[in-house]
């Protein structure tokens, strides 16, 4: 009696949102320009035995969801069979109502697998059977899912010492048509508390071919690696913060403390604070100089649980928002660079939703004539990746700068089966957008709504990143 | 010519809202797992003599909307007639649209006095009237209020030195089929800064016939009446908190705190949050020992009105929020216990709407198959208990987490009228959940979507607490 | 075929919406309580020479949206011509979906200029030349556009040492009959920490006629421009701070730190807290005294750009929320006031929008008799003037208090163009209450609902100012 489940008119609540949607934003192809897959992975163009390894090898959503069902361990991360896992999660799944993954799941086996009825504990042995055939068909692999799904262009996240020796492979071969760039994501050399830290930069030096032995050597040995990043068409980088940090400082001081930390001695929060500051505005700088993009993601509490920690190490599952980030910063390390003329095109990302109305005022303080929408509020994120925080992103957007500039979707994702989230938030943001129209706020005007909402989707992110 | 007011089908604004309500949530009884009813008026069954005694008597909501009303005070908790009152209460009534008490009032109107039209200035004599008649018959009291209200279960809320004695007697009597049982508040204890702390703490070793001259003893006499209580059937604890501390500590500071503080010496900001830590932690590892379930209460500033407090005392419409709660305390207390695998089933309330998905991704680092749904993120608490506030913890429950797990509705209520909040949550519920259906994101079926919407009403409660 | 754009139902989305806005709301006089109008320009009853002019000459609302559209600053404050800045414009505005500058540009289109087209890179050079053609017209003046607004008052911003020239010109001319107040933001004498404040003081003391030696001089000076003030109809304070201070002091203290900062001495931290306290306080007190209502404005954080500001000065558009307020400071602010009986009437706003909540729950615990809705929540400001901040203001002030007697909008613009902000307030604050009527959650009744939404239009504000 109610509305069919995920049908062609999905979150389509207007017949204004599935014109937008069907004859605009459905068509055009996927820019990924934020993701997590492993490059060897598409070169090697990977499969996957069962939809097991698929969907639950490595998906901490997921995960998160099975604890929070009261799943053993066990059938999660243990040693219990891939089919009672998928078993155990099926069974999960009929009771997260509202829940993104309920959605993500059901629009990647309608879209990868055919399968048009509801995964839950009754049809989990039919869906399991049914993947696994699929997933034994040719062309069921990682280059064939990303096929399938219209992509264009996706950027990997690499760390400086990677040699991209995959990314160079890929490019070469012919056969695919995909365009795979690396992202340059050099939290380590950012993060001076870690006790990794000097190790590290002691490699950043070795792949670099530079001695490292004071802040200026390992400046010169980031650059040198950014160079062969650039050369490898990177023009994105990527840094994991807890906030902004704001605590400018002199070359002689930023060293001073480098030196301490890279001798394996103790640095203070105010030392740690006044190097990250230091290192992340020569970053800046160099994105400036050379036109990349810098992303900021930050307002992340990692590892919450030191007792599964110990178990299963980073990226299980354990993290949360890190509230309370200091608005103030963030418009300050901003200022810093625009001071100098050296604040590059910067996406910002923030885990706490509380914090979009903050970061679209922050923006509007920074945009100018160097780019179109230079300073970007980026799609919801992690967390917030579902239908209200993308409404609550792109409300917030609109409300306060220019939403026909947004760059949109990215997934974020380490599995070759996440692009439908492009087709979930287009639909989402093709229903916000005719409901403007729909309440009277917007002119019904077929031509430049199509063409916005197909920007939205694709050409703003063409645009801005140079791709 | 608008929908008709509080109708049959209030709030429920689908027709897959209407079905699960009516033929799945309705019929559910009430397990009330926390409110503040007193055990004497239970036993005594209490009768009331008119509208404003039940009302107006000390439901500090309605005092602090005629106080926005400008109603001078004499006509609130002053010396005015009770039928004044009631008037000045009707008169302001009618300007609160949108406000939960104006909806409270009506259901109760309806639900309990079968009054199907309006209160506002015209018609409170009318009201007034068929009120007070039928308080006057047989049935109105106290128990008669539970009764019709189809409860099965309450937790009352119980000081570790109440003697329990109505819990007792109200157990004894085996004509009253409704199971009263004590909460486990002991917050006197905890709070250390208070200048009433150590003849508190006095008057708990005499309860529990401990010489208090260590911390130790304390944890003596807390065990001893802990013990008493779970005699009683209590598995339910409760701490109002400013936030959740975390400064662990040894029990030798502590200890020695403790003894300051019991000798009447000052105790130092950091001292309190040791002390706060450590004794927490106590409590937390016992009830994770007995069984019990921990309610955490954050993100209250009360008493914020000198003039007023030194006239009315505490609880009479003077607190707010506080907001600014760091998660980062909340996910570090909660590891704290649970790397010793003493966390036990808790539930998280904060004051604050803008903590509900900080709240919900903590939760997600704790959750493990010790419980199904072992961390709780309560339903909207206290200034959030309204149609909006249910909603966005729902939201952000369903967003994070598995929604089909939820234990659901509480009235935090001092009023044997309260119940028809559990109906306003249910149709609130069912409402929501109708929409993901609606909107074709999740599959409509009905004997799935009923049982879920029975679970959260009810039987995921009864579970939980293992009543 | 979707809903015709900014029709006469413009927002109006039931039936019980169009006959509360149409019948009731829109019939009401605009009273404009905090605008930025220059006194100046209504007396000279200034003419403008085009559209760029009073559009853009000074809104740096529409600035900040070029800028964010890649502009370059010569069309926003350059020196291109009028025209081609105008071109510029349309070009953005038709990216804005769902801005409200988008929204109130073609109300102002409309309701002025009787233009109902859309405003859009194709239809520039038309609408150009209608509002220029229209602006040359009698009666398209200052004065002119206020009284086709149906505005009965409004009340400027005006420092102390203001001379209040104009306001005594335009009050003598009995051709003009729409009432022009003054209002008193004193926040250059607050302000103790910047640069110019001791210049400043010494200004204060000659417009009062009061030798400055001390803090009670400047009291003296202060209560002097009170009277003056008062004369001339004032009865509102306004202060902009970051956030509301709490560091009670006594007068000497407050005194010896005066005395620094006007010899030019550096003050710390503590003490321009302890200073702020004090004088707010002394403001506070004097307004009660006075029946004055004081408006508190918080959480922004200025001029975030320094290369911009060097360039261009304050209030050009690169201001954003200050983040963080914290809500104990403002409850106990106000409770310093109150436990004296000398708290005025209050209107709060924060610029943060994840402050709602808790300023609602603040403001109740400061409610009294001595006015009906004493302490106010004002209308979203600043980057919460649209339609979601509205609601969700609206909202939050029904679920925790009386809407009922919300005092409503104001414009706080420095644009004669501006009056159509309040038909947008009025709009979607019926199409809200009507919501709660669609609902079922309040009753329809016209003669009551129509009551209450004129108050909330305009008598409300007439009753609490007292104009």
């Amino acid at each position: 009696m109610a509305k069919a489940f995920m049908d062609r008119d999905f979150i389509l609540n207007s017949e204004t949102a599935k014109i937008l949607y069907h004859n605009y934003a459905a068509k055009m192809p996927i820019i990924d320009y934020h993701c997590h897959l492993i490059p060897k992975e598409i070169w090697e163009d990977r499969r996957f035995k069962n939809i097991t390894e698929v969907w639950l090898g490595g998906d901490h959503y997921k995960w998160r969801l099975m604890r929070a069902n009261g799943v053993d361990e066990k059938y999660i991360t243990g040693d219990a069979s891939d089919k009672e896992k998928f078993f155990k999660f099926a069974e999960t799944l009929e009771k997260c109502i509202g829940n993104p993954v309920f959605q993500w799941s059901h629009l990647e086996l309608r879209r990868f697998f055919g399968y048009e009825g509801v995964l839950n504990s009754k049809t989990s042995e039919e869906v399991w059977n049914l993947c696994n055939a699929k997933l034994a068909e040719p062309g069921f692999t990682a280059r064939g899912m990303m096929k399938m799904s219209n992509v264009k262009l996706v950027c990997t996240t690499d760390d400086p010492i990677d040699s991209l020796e995959y990314h160079e492979k890929i490019k070469a071969d012919e056969s695919f048509d995909i365009t795979v760039i690396p992202a340059w994501r050099p939290d380590k050399v950012v993060n001076i508390e870690k006790p990794e830290f000097a190790a590290y930069v002691k490699k950043l030096g070795e792949a670099a071919g530079v001695e490292i032995a004071c802040l200026n050597c390992v400046k010169k040995a980031l650059k040198n690696r950014m160079d062969f990043f650039a050369a490898h068409g990177c023009s994105v980088a990527d840094h994991g913060i807890e906030y902004a940090p704001c605590v400018p400082t002199s070359f002689e001081i930023a060293n001073a403390v480098f030196k301490k930390a890279y001798a394996g001695e103790a640095v203070t929060a105010e030392e740690i604070a006044q190097y990250k500051t230091y290192i992340l505005g020569f970053f800046g700088e160099e994105y400036a100089d050379r036109g990349w993009v810098m992303q900021l993601h930050y307002g992340c509490k990692r590892n919450n649980n030191e007792r599964m920690f110990a178990k299963l190490g980073p990226d299980t599952g354990y993290d949360c928002i890190l509230n309370g980030a200091p608005g103030p910063q963030l418009a300050d390390f901003l200022n810093m660079l625009d001071k100098e003329n050296k604040l590059p095109k910067t996406i910002i990302y923030s885990l706490d939703p509380n914090d979009n109305a903050v970061i679209e005022t922050i923006m509007g303080c920074f945009q100018d004539s160097t780019a179109v929408g230079k300073i970007q509020h980026a799609s919801a994120w992690w967390f917030n990746d579902h239908k209200d925080g993308m409404e609550a992103q792109m409300k917030s957007l609109a409300n306060e700068g220019v939403l026909g500039n947004f760059i949109g979707m990215l997934t974020d994702s380490r599995s070759f089966l996440s692009y439908p989230r492009h087709e979930y938030f287009r639909r989402i943001m093709c229903n916000l957008i005719a409901g403007f129209v729909e309440n009277g706020e917007y002119p019904w005007d077929e031509e430049l709504l199509g063409r916005i909402v197909q920007d939205i989707s694709y050409n703003n992110a063409k645009r801005y990143f140079g791709f």
